[in-house]
Protein backbone atom coordinates (compact mmCIF):
# COMPACT_ATOMS: atom_id res chain seq x y z
CA UNK A 1 0.00 0.00 0.00
CA UNK A 2 1.12 3.49 -0.88
CA UNK A 3 1.14 4.41 2.85
CA UNK A 4 -0.21 8.03 4.01
CA UNK A 5 3.66 9.15 5.68
CA UNK A 6 4.87 7.70 2.54
CA UNK A 7 3.43 9.74 -0.26
CA UNK A 8 4.36 13.58 -1.16
CA UNK A 9 1.94 16.60 -0.51
CA UNK A 10 0.32 15.33 -3.96
CA UNK A 11 -0.55 12.13 -2.59
CA UNK A 12 1.66 10.18 -4.56
CA UNK A 13 4.28 7.79 -3.23
CA UNK A 14 7.93 9.02 -2.62
CA UNK A 15 10.23 7.63 -5.17
CA UNK A 16 12.32 6.81 -2.65
CA UNK A 17 10.16 4.33 -1.03
CA UNK A 18 8.98 3.25 -4.01
CA UNK A 19 12.71 2.52 -4.09
CA UNK A 20 12.72 0.67 -1.14
CA UNK A 21 10.22 -1.83 -2.15
CA UNK A 22 11.78 -2.64 -4.90
CA UNK A 23 14.69 -3.75 -2.87
CA UNK A 24 12.85 -5.55 -0.55
CA UNK A 25 10.96 -7.41 -3.70
CA UNK A 26 14.46 -8.51 -5.03
CA UNK A 27 15.71 -9.29 -1.40
CA UNK A 28 12.77 -11.48 -0.54
CA UNK A 29 12.98 -12.99 -4.19
CA UNK A 30 16.31 -13.93 -3.94
CA UNK A 31 15.51 -15.31 0.04
CA UNK A 32 13.00 -17.65 -1.27
CA UNK A 33 15.21 -18.98 -4.29
CA UNK A 34 18.26 -19.44 -1.59
CA UNK A 35 20.42 -16.98 -2.73
CA UNK A 36 19.47 -13.68 -0.18
CA UNK A 37 21.23 -11.44 1.93
CA UNK A 38 20.82 -13.33 5.01
CA UNK A 39 21.92 -16.86 3.76
CA UNK A 40 25.02 -14.45 1.99
CA UNK A 41 25.69 -12.66 4.94
CA UNK A 42 26.62 -16.22 6.93
CA UNK A 43 28.68 -17.22 3.91
CA UNK A 44 30.83 -13.84 3.75
CA UNK A 45 29.58 -12.89 0.39
CA UNK A 46 27.07 -9.49 -0.49
CA UNK A 47 24.87 -8.41 -3.18
CA UNK A 48 25.81 -5.14 -3.96
CA UNK A 49 23.44 -2.72 -5.93
CA UNK A 50 25.61 -1.54 -8.35
CA UNK A 51 22.81 0.94 -10.84
CA UNK A 52 19.12 1.15 -9.96
CA UNK A 53 16.47 2.98 -12.90
CA UNK A 54 13.14 3.44 -12.27
CA UNK A 55 10.70 4.45 -15.11
CA UNK A 56 6.92 5.44 -14.20
CA UNK A 57 3.80 6.71 -15.62
CA UNK A 58 2.14 7.34 -12.89
CA UNK A 59 3.00 7.16 -8.87
CA UNK A 60 0.46 4.65 -6.55
CA UNK A 61 -2.32 7.29 -4.68
CA UNK A 62 -2.18 7.48 -1.63
CA UNK A 63 -3.97 4.36 0.10
CA UNK A 64 -3.44 2.30 -3.20
CA UNK A 65 -2.57 -1.26 -3.03
CA UNK A 66 0.23 -1.99 -5.80
CA UNK A 67 2.48 -5.62 -6.46
CA UNK A 68 6.05 -5.29 -7.18
CA UNK A 69 6.93 -8.35 -9.17
CA UNK A 70 10.65 -8.87 -10.08
CA UNK A 71 12.57 -11.35 -12.10
CA UNK A 72 16.05 -12.24 -12.97
CA UNK A 73 16.87 -11.17 -16.68
CA UNK A 74 20.49 -12.07 -16.74
CA UNK A 75 23.29 -13.26 -14.58
CA UNK A 76 27.41 -13.06 -15.73
CA UNK A 77 30.01 -13.94 -13.31
CA UNK A 78 30.11 -10.71 -11.63
CA UNK A 79 27.13 -8.70 -12.89
CA UNK A 80 23.24 -9.73 -12.35
CA UNK A 81 20.78 -7.93 -13.80
CA UNK A 82 17.26 -7.81 -11.88
CA UNK A 83 14.03 -6.53 -13.37
CA UNK A 84 10.54 -4.97 -11.74
CA UNK A 85 7.12 -3.65 -12.90
CA UNK A 86 4.96 -2.38 -10.66
CA UNK A 87 1.20 -2.88 -11.31
CA UNK A 88 -2.01 -2.72 -9.81
CA UNK A 89 -2.96 -6.03 -7.53
CA UNK A 90 -5.43 -7.46 -10.53
CA UNK A 91 -2.40 -6.65 -13.02
CA UNK A 92 -4.74 -4.47 -15.06
CA UNK A 93 -2.75 -1.39 -14.77
CA UNK A 94 0.73 -1.20 -14.98
CA UNK A 95 2.54 1.75 -12.97
CA UNK A 96 5.82 1.60 -14.47
CA UNK A 97 8.96 -0.63 -14.19
CA UNK A 98 12.18 -1.00 -12.75
CA UNK A 99 15.51 -2.21 -14.18
CA UNK A 100 18.79 -2.95 -11.85
CA UNK A 101 22.08 -4.15 -11.72
CA UNK A 102 24.00 -6.11 -9.28
CA UNK A 103 27.72 -7.55 -8.29
CA UNK A 104 28.27 -9.75 -5.45
CA UNK A 105 31.42 -9.55 -3.01
CA UNK A 106 33.72 -10.88 -0.14
CA UNK A 107 32.45 -8.99 2.42
CA UNK A 108 35.96 -9.65 4.21
CA UNK A 109 37.95 -8.17 0.97
CA UNK A 110 35.11 -6.08 0.05
CA UNK A 111 36.38 -7.43 -4.05
CA UNK A 112 33.97 -9.18 -6.48
CA UNK A 113 32.61 -12.51 -6.03
CA UNK A 114 31.85 -15.75 -8.70
CA UNK A 115 28.10 -15.18 -8.85
CA UNK A 116 28.08 -18.81 -9.98
CA UNK A 117 29.98 -19.68 -7.32
CA UNK A 118 27.15 -19.99 -5.08
CA UNK A 119 25.23 -23.10 -4.95
CA UNK A 120 26.59 -24.34 -8.29
CA UNK A 121 25.00 -21.57 -10.43
CA UNK A 122 21.49 -22.00 -9.28
CA UNK A 123 21.00 -18.61 -10.07
CA UNK A 124 20.96 -19.90 -14.01
CA UNK A 125 17.85 -21.83 -12.34
CA UNK A 126 16.17 -18.18 -12.18
CA UNK A 127 16.38 -16.48 -15.52
CA UNK A 128 13.52 -15.50 -17.05
CA UNK A 129 14.25 -14.63 -20.76
CA UNK A 130 10.89 -13.84 -21.96
CA UNK A 131 9.32 -11.52 -19.83
CA UNK A 132 9.59 -8.13 -20.87
CA UNK A 133 10.88 -4.39 -19.46
CA UNK A 134 10.13 -1.76 -22.05
CA UNK A 135 12.20 0.74 -20.19
CA UNK A 136 15.87 1.90 -21.34
CA UNK A 137 18.64 0.37 -19.62
CA UNK A 138 20.53 2.33 -17.19
CA UNK A 139 23.93 3.85 -19.02
CA UNK A 140 27.13 6.12 -18.29
CA UNK A 141 25.76 9.07 -17.19
CA UNK A 142 27.95 11.93 -19.11
CA UNK A 143 28.59 14.97 -17.11
CA UNK A 144 30.97 17.47 -17.50
CA UNK A 145 33.42 18.70 -14.79
CA UNK A 146 31.78 21.98 -14.64
CA UNK A 147 28.23 20.92 -13.23
CA UNK A 148 27.70 23.50 -11.08
CA UNK A 149 27.81 22.90 -6.81
CA UNK A 150 24.41 22.71 -6.17
CA UNK A 151 24.28 21.27 -2.23
CA UNK A 152 26.79 19.85 0.08
CA UNK A 153 25.01 18.13 3.15
CA UNK A 154 26.24 16.28 6.12
CA UNK A 155 25.17 12.48 6.71
CA UNK A 156 23.21 11.54 10.50
CA UNK A 157 22.71 8.21 11.98
CA UNK A 158 19.39 8.00 9.83
CA UNK A 159 21.17 8.09 6.78
CA UNK A 160 23.40 5.38 7.27
CA UNK A 161 22.47 1.45 6.82
CA UNK A 162 23.72 -1.84 8.94
CA UNK A 163 26.94 -1.94 6.84
CA UNK A 164 27.69 1.27 8.21
CA UNK A 165 27.43 2.91 4.15
CA UNK A 166 24.95 5.78 3.45
CA UNK A 167 21.44 3.50 2.72
CA UNK A 168 21.02 3.29 -0.90
CA UNK A 169 17.43 5.08 -0.68
CA UNK A 170 18.66 8.06 1.17
CA UNK A 171 20.35 9.47 -2.18
CA UNK A 172 17.09 9.15 -3.82
CA UNK A 173 15.88 11.47 -1.04
CA UNK A 174 18.70 13.62 -1.15
CA UNK A 175 18.89 14.03 -4.91
CA UNK A 176 15.29 14.69 -4.79
CA UNK A 177 15.14 16.86 -1.98
CA UNK A 178 17.67 19.81 -4.43
CA UNK A 179 14.67 20.96 -6.03
CA UNK A 180 12.40 23.01 -4.24
CA UNK A 181 9.03 22.02 -3.57
CA UNK A 182 7.26 24.10 -5.97
CA UNK A 183 8.86 23.00 -8.61
CA UNK A 184 6.78 19.50 -7.97
CA UNK A 185 3.63 21.08 -8.59
CA UNK A 186 4.36 21.49 -11.76
CA UNK A 187 6.93 18.51 -12.51
CA UNK A 188 6.28 14.90 -12.64
CA UNK A 189 9.26 12.55 -12.23
CA UNK A 190 9.50 10.47 -14.87
CA UNK A 191 12.34 8.36 -14.54
CA UNK A 192 14.81 7.97 -12.05
CA UNK A 193 18.11 6.60 -12.74
CA UNK A 194 21.32 6.24 -10.49
CA UNK A 195 24.78 4.63 -10.39
CA UNK A 196 26.67 3.67 -6.99
CA UNK A 197 30.61 3.80 -7.64
CA UNK A 198 31.60 4.25 -4.20
CA UNK A 199 30.36 3.52 -0.47
CA UNK A 200 29.68 6.68 1.75
CA UNK A 201 30.29 6.82 5.34
CA UNK A 202 27.70 7.99 8.07
CA UNK A 203 29.16 11.53 8.89
CA UNK A 204 30.96 12.32 5.83
CA UNK A 205 30.05 15.29 4.02
CA UNK A 206 28.71 14.60 0.39
CA UNK A 207 28.33 17.63 -2.38
CA UNK A 208 26.08 17.51 -4.92
CA UNK A 209 26.87 18.84 -8.61
CA UNK A 210 23.82 19.16 -11.04
CA UNK A 211 23.35 20.22 -14.44
CA UNK A 212 20.25 20.70 -17.05
CA UNK A 213 19.92 18.09 -19.44
CA UNK A 214 17.50 19.13 -22.57
CA UNK A 215 13.82 20.69 -21.43
CA UNK A 216 13.16 17.87 -18.37
CA UNK A 217 16.31 16.17 -17.80
CA UNK A 218 19.00 16.49 -15.37
CA UNK A 219 22.47 14.64 -14.28
CA UNK A 220 23.24 14.87 -10.99
CA UNK A 221 26.89 13.84 -9.34
CA UNK A 222 27.35 13.06 -5.77
CA UNK A 223 31.20 13.36 -4.61
CA UNK A 224 32.70 13.19 -0.76
CA UNK A 225 33.07 16.93 -0.26
CA UNK A 226 36.07 16.55 1.90
CA UNK A 227 38.34 13.80 -0.51
CA UNK A 228 36.57 14.52 -3.84
CA UNK A 229 36.07 10.70 -4.40
CA UNK A 230 32.72 10.29 -6.53
CA UNK A 231 30.06 8.48 -5.04
CA UNK A 232 27.59 8.06 -7.31
CA UNK A 233 25.68 9.36 -10.32
CA UNK A 234 22.07 9.93 -11.34
CA UNK A 235 19.74 11.39 -14.44
CA UNK A 236 16.59 11.99 -13.86
CA UNK A 237 13.80 12.60 -16.38
CA UNK A 238 10.66 15.06 -15.39
CA UNK B 1 8.90 -6.85 9.42
CA UNK B 2 11.82 -4.64 10.24
CA UNK B 3 13.08 -4.08 6.70
CA UNK B 4 16.26 -3.96 5.95
CA UNK B 5 16.89 -0.67 4.84
CA UNK B 6 14.29 0.52 8.06
CA UNK B 7 17.21 -0.40 10.29
CA UNK B 8 19.69 1.41 11.57
CA UNK B 9 23.67 0.17 11.61
CA UNK B 10 23.00 -1.84 14.70
CA UNK B 11 20.33 -4.00 12.71
CA UNK B 12 17.64 -2.57 14.89
CA UNK B 13 14.16 -0.82 13.09
CA UNK B 14 14.65 3.26 13.76
CA UNK B 15 12.49 4.43 15.78
CA UNK B 16 10.97 6.93 12.60
CA UNK B 17 10.25 3.96 11.02
CA UNK B 18 8.72 2.56 14.43
CA UNK B 19 6.85 5.84 14.92
CA UNK B 20 4.89 5.29 11.09
CA UNK B 21 3.91 1.71 12.29
CA UNK B 22 2.28 3.45 14.78
CA UNK B 23 0.47 6.18 12.80
CA UNK B 24 -0.51 3.76 10.25
CA UNK B 25 -1.70 1.18 13.28
CA UNK B 26 -3.97 4.34 14.45
CA UNK B 27 -5.31 5.11 10.85
CA UNK B 28 -6.29 1.43 9.64
CA UNK B 29 -7.90 0.67 13.06
CA UNK B 30 -10.10 3.92 12.82
CA UNK B 31 -10.72 3.52 9.63
CA UNK B 32 -12.16 0.30 9.78
CA UNK B 33 -14.44 1.80 12.99
CA UNK B 34 -15.31 4.26 10.76
CA UNK B 35 -13.44 7.44 11.46
CA UNK B 36 -10.55 7.13 10.03
CA UNK B 37 -8.28 9.80 7.59
CA UNK B 38 -9.90 9.02 4.63
CA UNK B 39 -13.66 9.36 5.92
CA UNK B 40 -12.97 12.53 7.54
CA UNK B 41 -11.20 14.32 5.10
CA UNK B 42 -14.79 13.79 3.04
CA UNK B 43 -16.84 15.43 5.93
CA UNK B 44 -13.64 18.28 6.10
CA UNK B 45 -12.69 17.01 9.07
CA UNK B 46 -9.02 15.27 9.65
CA UNK B 47 -7.34 13.92 12.99
CA UNK B 48 -4.02 15.99 14.20
CA UNK B 49 -1.61 13.96 16.28
CA UNK B 50 -0.70 16.52 19.24
CA UNK B 51 1.27 14.16 21.97
CA UNK B 52 2.82 10.87 20.87
CA UNK B 53 5.06 8.68 23.35
CA UNK B 54 7.10 5.34 22.58
CA UNK B 55 8.70 3.13 25.17
CA UNK B 56 10.67 0.44 24.41
CA UNK B 57 12.78 -2.15 26.22
CA UNK B 58 14.36 -3.31 22.63
CA UNK B 59 13.42 -2.20 19.22
CA UNK B 60 13.24 -5.34 16.56
CA UNK B 61 15.68 -6.29 14.81
CA UNK B 62 16.32 -6.87 10.92
CA UNK B 63 13.90 -9.37 9.46
CA UNK B 64 11.91 -9.98 12.94
CA UNK B 65 8.09 -9.61 12.21
CA UNK B 66 6.32 -7.68 14.59
CA UNK B 67 2.44 -6.61 15.38
CA UNK B 68 1.37 -3.38 16.24
CA UNK B 69 -1.57 -3.71 19.00
CA UNK B 70 -3.98 -0.17 19.02
CA UNK B 71 -7.09 0.86 20.54
CA UNK B 72 -8.45 3.93 21.98
CA UNK B 73 -8.10 4.57 25.35
CA UNK B 74 -10.65 7.53 25.99
CA UNK B 75 -12.06 10.23 23.93
CA UNK B 76 -13.62 13.78 25.44
CA UNK B 77 -14.99 16.09 23.25
CA UNK B 78 -11.87 17.69 21.70
CA UNK B 79 -9.14 14.82 22.87
CA UNK B 80 -8.89 11.28 22.20
CA UNK B 81 -6.22 8.75 23.79
CA UNK B 82 -5.02 6.07 21.67
CA UNK B 83 -2.47 3.33 22.89
CA UNK B 84 -0.28 0.93 21.34
CA UNK B 85 1.48 -2.40 22.42
CA UNK B 86 4.53 -3.60 19.71
CA UNK B 87 4.65 -7.28 20.26
CA UNK B 88 6.17 -10.35 18.71
CA UNK B 89 3.55 -11.73 16.33
CA UNK B 90 2.84 -15.44 18.72
CA UNK B 91 2.63 -12.44 21.84
CA UNK B 92 5.32 -13.79 24.16
CA UNK B 93 7.54 -11.14 23.67
CA UNK B 94 6.53 -7.35 24.17
CA UNK B 95 8.93 -4.73 22.62
CA UNK B 96 7.22 -2.04 24.21
CA UNK B 97 4.29 0.38 24.39
CA UNK B 98 3.10 3.53 22.88
CA UNK B 99 0.74 6.12 23.92
CA UNK B 100 -0.65 8.98 21.80
CA UNK B 101 -3.20 12.17 21.81
CA UNK B 102 -5.23 13.33 19.01
CA UNK B 103 -7.43 16.43 18.42
CA UNK B 104 -9.82 15.94 15.46
CA UNK B 105 -9.77 19.64 13.49
CA UNK B 106 -11.70 21.60 10.48
CA UNK B 107 -10.06 21.39 7.75
CA UNK B 108 -11.65 24.63 6.20
CA UNK B 109 -10.63 26.69 9.68
CA UNK B 110 -8.23 24.51 11.00
CA UNK B 111 -10.30 24.67 14.33
CA UNK B 112 -10.62 21.57 16.74
CA UNK B 113 -14.22 20.45 16.40
CA UNK B 114 -16.51 18.00 18.61
CA UNK B 115 -14.99 14.49 18.29
CA UNK B 116 -18.39 12.91 19.49
CA UNK B 117 -20.34 15.07 16.25
CA UNK B 118 -18.80 11.83 14.51
CA UNK B 119 -21.41 9.45 13.67
CA UNK B 120 -23.39 10.22 17.17
CA UNK B 121 -20.40 9.61 19.30
CA UNK B 122 -19.41 6.19 17.77
CA UNK B 123 -15.82 6.17 18.90
CA UNK B 124 -17.30 5.53 22.94
CA UNK B 125 -18.41 1.83 21.13
CA UNK B 126 -14.53 1.46 20.92
CA UNK B 127 -12.86 2.62 24.37
CA UNK B 128 -11.03 -0.09 25.91
CA UNK B 129 -10.43 0.39 29.41
CA UNK B 130 -9.24 -2.90 30.75
CA UNK B 131 -5.79 -3.00 28.22
CA UNK B 132 -2.92 -2.14 30.16
CA UNK B 133 -0.26 0.70 29.10
CA UNK B 134 2.12 0.58 31.77
CA UNK B 135 4.45 3.87 30.38
CA UNK B 136 3.72 7.33 31.25
CA UNK B 137 1.37 9.08 29.83
CA UNK B 138 3.39 12.20 27.96
CA UNK B 139 3.41 15.66 30.01
CA UNK B 140 4.75 19.09 29.51
CA UNK B 141 8.22 19.02 28.50
CA UNK B 142 10.14 21.79 30.47
CA UNK B 143 12.47 23.27 29.01
CA UNK B 144 14.92 26.75 30.21
CA UNK B 145 15.03 29.47 27.27
CA UNK B 146 18.53 29.04 27.43
CA UNK B 147 18.93 25.88 26.07
CA UNK B 148 21.23 25.65 23.31
CA UNK B 149 21.29 26.02 19.49
CA UNK B 150 22.50 23.37 18.43
CA UNK B 151 21.44 23.26 14.64
CA UNK B 152 19.16 24.52 11.95
CA UNK B 153 18.13 22.77 8.92
CA UNK B 154 15.78 23.83 5.74
CA UNK B 155 13.00 21.57 5.47
CA UNK B 156 12.97 19.67 1.41
CA UNK B 157 10.41 18.12 -0.44
CA UNK B 158 11.17 14.64 1.04
CA UNK B 159 10.22 16.08 4.68
CA UNK B 160 6.41 17.28 3.29
CA UNK B 161 3.06 15.04 3.90
CA UNK B 162 0.13 15.60 1.86
CA UNK B 163 -1.08 18.48 4.18
CA UNK B 164 1.94 20.70 2.74
CA UNK B 165 3.08 20.38 6.30
CA UNK B 166 6.24 19.13 7.65
CA UNK B 167 5.42 15.02 8.37
CA UNK B 168 5.07 14.32 11.83
CA UNK B 169 8.04 11.13 11.52
CA UNK B 170 10.63 13.59 9.50
CA UNK B 171 10.43 15.45 12.74
CA UNK B 172 11.15 12.00 14.61
CA UNK B 173 14.19 11.49 12.39
CA UNK B 174 15.39 15.36 12.41
CA UNK B 175 15.52 15.22 16.01
CA UNK B 176 17.41 11.71 16.53
CA UNK B 177 20.32 12.94 13.51
CA UNK B 178 21.48 15.56 16.31
CA UNK B 179 23.30 13.08 17.71
CA UNK B 180 26.32 12.17 16.18
CA UNK B 181 26.60 8.23 14.75
CA UNK B 182 28.83 7.06 17.22
CA UNK B 183 27.05 8.20 20.20
CA UNK B 184 24.15 5.34 18.88
CA UNK B 185 27.27 3.00 19.44
CA UNK B 186 26.76 3.10 23.11
CA UNK B 187 23.03 4.52 23.30
CA UNK B 188 20.24 2.64 23.20
CA UNK B 189 16.81 4.99 22.79
CA UNK B 190 14.55 3.92 25.15
CA UNK B 191 11.92 6.56 25.16
CA UNK B 192 10.78 9.03 22.87
CA UNK B 193 8.03 11.71 23.47
CA UNK B 194 6.54 14.61 21.26
CA UNK B 195 4.27 17.40 21.33
CA UNK B 196 3.43 18.75 18.49
CA UNK B 197 3.06 22.69 19.42
CA UNK B 198 2.49 24.04 15.93
CA UNK B 199 2.55 22.83 11.84
CA UNK B 200 5.88 24.19 10.02
CA UNK B 201 5.67 24.00 6.44
CA UNK B 202 8.17 22.53 3.52
CA UNK B 203 11.04 25.18 2.76
CA UNK B 204 10.58 26.73 6.48
CA UNK B 205 13.94 27.00 8.08
CA UNK B 206 14.18 24.86 11.81
CA UNK B 207 15.75 25.71 14.70
CA UNK B 208 16.94 22.72 16.88
CA UNK B 209 17.35 23.44 21.13
CA UNK B 210 18.85 20.78 23.24
CA UNK B 211 19.24 20.42 26.81
CA UNK B 212 20.42 17.86 28.96
CA UNK B 213 18.56 16.30 31.98
CA UNK B 214 20.20 14.15 34.18
CA UNK B 215 22.87 11.14 32.88
CA UNK B 216 20.65 10.33 29.86
CA UNK B 217 17.80 12.33 29.06
CA UNK B 218 17.70 15.85 26.50
CA UNK B 219 15.23 17.81 26.21
CA UNK B 220 14.78 18.92 22.41
CA UNK B 221 12.37 22.13 21.50
CA UNK B 222 12.07 22.64 17.44
CA UNK B 223 11.27 26.31 16.62
CA UNK B 224 10.75 28.22 13.08
CA UNK B 225 14.37 29.64 12.77
CA UNK B 226 12.28 32.78 10.63
CA UNK B 227 9.73 33.63 12.56
CA UNK B 228 10.56 31.69 16.11
CA UNK B 229 7.34 29.98 16.72
CA UNK B 230 7.70 27.11 18.45
CA UNK B 231 6.55 23.80 16.32
CA UNK B 232 7.37 20.88 18.65
CA UNK B 233 9.03 19.84 21.62
CA UNK B 234 10.76 16.30 22.47
CA UNK B 235 12.05 14.20 25.57
CA UNK B 236 14.30 11.61 24.97
CA UNK B 237 15.84 9.20 27.43
CA UNK B 238 18.60 6.83 26.03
Amino acid sequence: MAEPFHCDFRGRLFMGHLGNHLLNAADFHSTDRGFGMKYLMSIQRSWVLSRLAIEMDEMPEQYTRFVVETWVESAMRYFTSRNFRIVSPDGTKVYGYGRSIWAMIDTSTRQPTDIFAIDNGAINNWIVTDKECPIQKGGRVKMGNDAPLVRTIETHYNDVDINGHINSVKYIEHILDLWPIDFYREHQLRRFEIAYVAEAHGGDHLAFYSEAVGDSGYNVRIANADSGVEVCRAALVY
